[in-house]
């Protein structure tokens, strides 16, 4: 995240007490675990149930869904759908967050392909390549365009997020286009550091740090060198 | 990570104190950017230079840096090169880790293309996929694969690692058969949860999720409904 973070100076949620990023990273596994409960039939989820799967403590689950008010009841649980919605509510993605993808290689591909994404709010609306031979093409029934459009394509469409998956060499001139353009919030394939200025957040996503973090496991596994790593509920925890 | 997960019983590293999960994230950094200083003939950091970069406190990075060993001269720095060392060695990647790839899309081809991996010590040795189509196939310069010959090419390939970019459905029945070949670790991409038997290492990529994390920042930044966020200087800190 840039230094823009406004969660240095912003106020606490419910019962003021603080939010960590772990939390916030937990809080759309639940959503993901609920939601595949509630394709399954369930109605009702207790803490348990969800700190089991995520290998959690049932105490660190019930501080967690505690930052979305009184939903649980004592011995029943949490009604599933209610559950679901506050946490999109929490997350922002009780919305659409309309979405332009800038570089259409492989990665964005995946991406667009994804089926997850839309489910959860976010709609592909437009593409962007600098290669004269993708531009005009149709990618997953959406136009690729010329970056000299950004500005005027952005608005038209109201986008909002934008994901780069552009080279890292070029990442740091799409980045500022895209803010120039109105862009909010960027989520960084490109193996670099992006600056952005205040008020445009920014999540990065470095495919050879999650597997240094792998090695870094498999090596604790393999019982060399143990250092002492301490259980954390993040993205890499989960199983 | 599965509840195989050995740093719960494992023992302190240097000064016997605890290494975070955010720590290790953020050697990966450390690492990306005392690299690139390389590339750019710096021969001392100091920590307030990564601080700067990764925004993160002086502390901070001189406490992640002392797991290291004793590598900072006061008033001089950190030597690079010996950090890069001591860096690589700690997460493991002073080794090369051959690598196999399971389900040959869009991603699995974004990976082998990244130039990052084999930098960082992981080398893909083959390839997998179910489509008939595909096995025989070469890819970047790599044979895809008939998964039912995964016990026999892991084996004399002496592969350790594994990415699986299947469809969720799929990631179960795979990761099994990885795991039944001797595979030690797994990158997971598919959408979904997998089990691991004790002593095989997971870390799991939810692509959705980055996207939420992303939408939580953007409706933060615009100021409705602030919670507050404790900055944790993990992945999704980077700037």
């Amino acid at each position: 995240m840039s230094k823009s973070d406004p969660a240095r100076s912003a106020t606490g949620g419910p019962g003021d007490a603080r939010l960590s990023r772990a939390s916030v990273q937990r809080f759309s596994l639940y959503l993901r675990h609920l939601q595949r409960f509630v394709r399954e039939g369930v109605q009702t989820v207790s803490s348990g149930q969800l700190a089991e799967i995520l290998d959690l403590s049932d105490a660190q689950v019930r501080k967690d869904l505690a930052y979305l008010g009184n939903l649980g009841q004592p011995g029943i649980g949490y009604p599933a759908q209610e559950l679901i919605a506050a946490l999109r509510h929490r997350l922002g993605i009780d919305r659409t967050w309309a979405t332009v993808v800038v570089g259409i290689g492989n990665l964005a591909r995946a991406l667009l392909r994804h089926r997850g994404f839309e489910q959860q709010g976010f709609q592909f609306v437009a593409l962007f390549d600098a290669d004269p031979h993708k531009i005009g093409q149709k990618i997953e029934g959406l136009e690729v365009h010329d970056p000299r459009r950004m500005a005027e394509v952005v608005a038209e469409l109201q986008a909002v997020l934008a994901v780069v998956a552009v080279p890292a060499e070029a990442a740091q001139g799409v980045t500022d286009a895209l803010v120039a353009a109105g862009i909010r919030g960027i989520l960084n394939f490109a193996p670099t550091v992006v600056r952005l200025p205040e008020g445009v957040s920014l999540v990065s996503v470095d495919l050879a740090v999650q597997l240094e973090q792998l090695a870094f496991l498999v090596q604790l596994n393999q019982g060399s060198d143990k250092p002492d790593v301490e259980k954390q509920g993040g993205l890499l925890d989960t199983p």
